[in-house]
């Protein structure tokens, strides 16, 4: 594929410093690129990559000069997006979507599979099952029965989908994760062992779900786990039985929330994030990574930091005086030493 | 499936305040119910959900007193674990049983698979193996040279058991999960390479053991990773090689158990709980998640927080103080002002 | 499989102390040896297994002595290196290499697949994959377009390997790995939605790379994921898009490294580890587990602790302190009354 800084810019709306005739074949890093590549600055952590790339065409903000003439620029509101955008172009000049149903599936009575899908060998399709049109079934994925899928979605190799879950329109599941596992409930009983609590929830997606490989989505006990449209989970994330996450959520690798938690819209959660079982957390909540929550966060939009969490920048206070701690230590023994007469 | 509070009472050995002719059909939680719904209160955060539920019927114990005269009571000793009883009786009424081998399985020679067993569509049995009667094998599960599988238990698709694995009975696996992968084991080499140990040895779990999706558990180096009846794993756990487990313990999602550490009985860790390798924790040790535990639990019974553990109640008193750091920090500096006439 | 000590000792270097004709057939722990077995010793910890043990040799290095007179040892510089070699042998006894393609396989067109290679029932190679000689693809694995897999590789039962990776040889990949996912990769947008990044880039391992169980590792955004030769991951990682991870590092279960951060080589990091994005961590850092990393490490060959990290011993101290935050407070506060008449 190939495309002149011109027709780049006219899509992107933006502002061409250079040739507009320049011709990019490929995208790269900045680090990485080529003269006919074409990348972008967005973190000024890659400034140095910036100064020194070799790659034809950088899109960037109205923020930066270059001291590089020979160096194209175009400049866009948000060179991150606008990148995204190219991509896009790239990957669907490349992609062929698959179509068709392979050898070797199992398709079981009753099903109701929609026009323009595909289902790639070795996967199972129980019973009642209905898939929406345009929807990717890749090899080695188990739907269990009365499952729906909307249309549209894609599902990657050996995804694993527990009876009954719903699944909403342009969801993409990525390979090994769990979709309705039984959730973790046994009552603890006098003799010291455990009564496991049966689970006969299911787990409901909404629209524009993106879910990660190897993550697991527990089911409700007797009503839905519900991820809401727009939420994005990352690799080996942990969705206990009967959470709920509002929509445009994102949480990040290794990041659990145990049962019953309530998640607010427009969350942001950090990788390895932990989340206490049957809390409230108010939508637009930031959690950096490793934070973990103990009781509900009542109020909106907070930057949170730490194990337990606290306010972004009073952990980060905290943390300041945490490395002197041993020196404070002395200092008391010295005052007490002082002003008391002790040792 | 329909039931009258008098069937239901009779079960429970409860006692019925209100109509006991009034037949529920379906349960739910208290939030979402309907008049025709059974549900159960055990937890005091949900009390607002009982004053405003519109279930017909709730199982409560003696402590409970409603405002709502129109609401079906059921008093109960334990309302969880008798929610779970009537949870059974609705898991068994919907539940058929699998039974039979599918098409396109590979089960290899010299297998000796127990009568009233089932083997789903894609799954490898490979030889010398021996499955239990009445034990299901989902679909694209693969089960190991002379591994053994008791009666009664359910392998959920896509589980993978390595060759030598021993499975007691009524043993729960769920999908993704990985039993007998190779030990972490390399030793470092003066050219700063690592040389990998083999690991010959294997996975015995016990009866009536739940392991969790995408949970994954290591074999032993010589001798065998030791998972003991009445186990439960949640997703995600880790279980190094030659770890053992003693019975009745439970382990709440992403917790990770590093190699050769003994865990007594009765244990219950929470979610990211990390346990270090070559120390043993004591039966009946509660730790809370995100818990970090480096050397061995000696005595029996404590309750920790924390990374590093200590005992609960202190590491909440360290905690509160924590929070004042910066300010305990000005503080002493005034201090040494003060008396010390410094800065 | 039957070896004299005499055997063992040439082998390995070693001296003998006791009976050079004494035949050992099986390899066992100290513990739960018997009189046939050979076993050794390593970590003093298990010193108290040393003295009881039922094993009829032990390999130790030279600052053992022994009370009882009847156990045989024979006497190495490195002893867990030294039982990883009987270890093998052994394994190398036992295990016959599979060959050949089983049924139920699909094999699409224009495929390169090396001699004396396996390739198990239900697995899946797509178009344009090569895969090297003496490389053994186990049942229900996934390979997807344009992958190059190197020679004698093992990829365990249901590995799931994405399009474009690339694979060097000698690697072994444990069951459930996914590698090749999509990076989490999202553009934040005005209404508070999320516009997904195409992810078109690669993995890349190089030579005698081990995966554990479950790990991930996604793409490139457009250039590689790289992890270079003699890289060691353990179970339940989570390698971000964009890493790299430099040679004979080693990282243990469950931690996680976000996107676009470079490792150095000869690193260690302990299991729940967690790196931030975008940082460079310098050749030969150890990590402690559980340790979380926020900004780049530049300096090589520390050891850290905590999280957020800092040098292992500083660390120590801090916790030692820590534990008395408590008692400091209260100090504090006794010396304001005294000094400064408050409360």
């Amino acid at each position: 594929m190939e495309l002149t800084l011109r027709k780049i810019a006219n899509l992107l709306n933006g502002v061409i410093q250079g040739d507009e005739s320049f011709t990019i074949n490929s995208l790269s890093t900045l680090k990485d690129g080529n003269s006919g590549d074409l990348s972008f600055l967005a973190n000024s952590k890659y400034r140095k990559d910036f100064d020194t790339t070799k790659c034809g065409a950088v899109l960037v903000d109205n923020s930066i000069k270059s001291e590089n003439s020979k160096l194209n620029l175009i400049i866009v509101a948000d060179p991150y997006t606008s990148f995204a955008i190219i991509l896009e172009l790239f990957e669907r000049s490349g992609a062929a979507s698959r179509m068709g149903r392979e050898e070797h599936v199992f398709i079981d009575e009753d099903t109701d599979i929609g026009v323009d899908s595909y289902i790639g060998a070795f996967s199972y399709v129980s019973k009642k099952v209905v898939i929406g049109p345009g929807t990717q079934i890749y090899p080695q994925v188990y739907i269990g029965e009365n499952v729906e899928i909307g249309e549209k979605c894609t599902v990657f190799p050996g995804v694993k989908i527990y009876p009954n879950t719903k699944i909403g329109n342009y969801c993409t599941i990525h390979s090994g994760a769990v979709i309705g596992s039984e959730g973790f409930g046994f009552a603890p009983q006098k003799n010291g062992s455990f009564k496991k609590i049966p689970q006969l929830g299911n787990v409901v997606l909404g629209d524009h779900v993106s879910i990660g490989a190897n993550t697991t989505i527990d089911r409700g006990t007797v009503s839905s786990t519900r991820i809401e449209s727009g939420v994005k989970l990352d690799n080996l994330v942990h969705i206990g039985h009967n959470v709920s996450i509002g929509k445009d959520s994102a949480i990040a690798a290794q990041a659990g929330i145990a049962g019953s938690t309530i998640i607010g819209e427009h969350c942001m959660f950090g990788g390895q994030v932990g989340i206490a079982g049957h809390v409230e957390v108010a939508n637009h909540t930031q959690i950096a990574p490793k934070g973990g929550v103990m009781s509900s966060i009542k109020e909106e939009g907070r930057k949170l930091l730490g194990a337990p969490v606290m306010d972004f920048n009073h952990t980060k206070r905290v943390w300041v005086a945490w490395r002197k701690l041993p020196e404070m230590q002395k200092k008391i023994e010295l005052l007490e030493t002082v002003l008391l007469g002790k040792r």
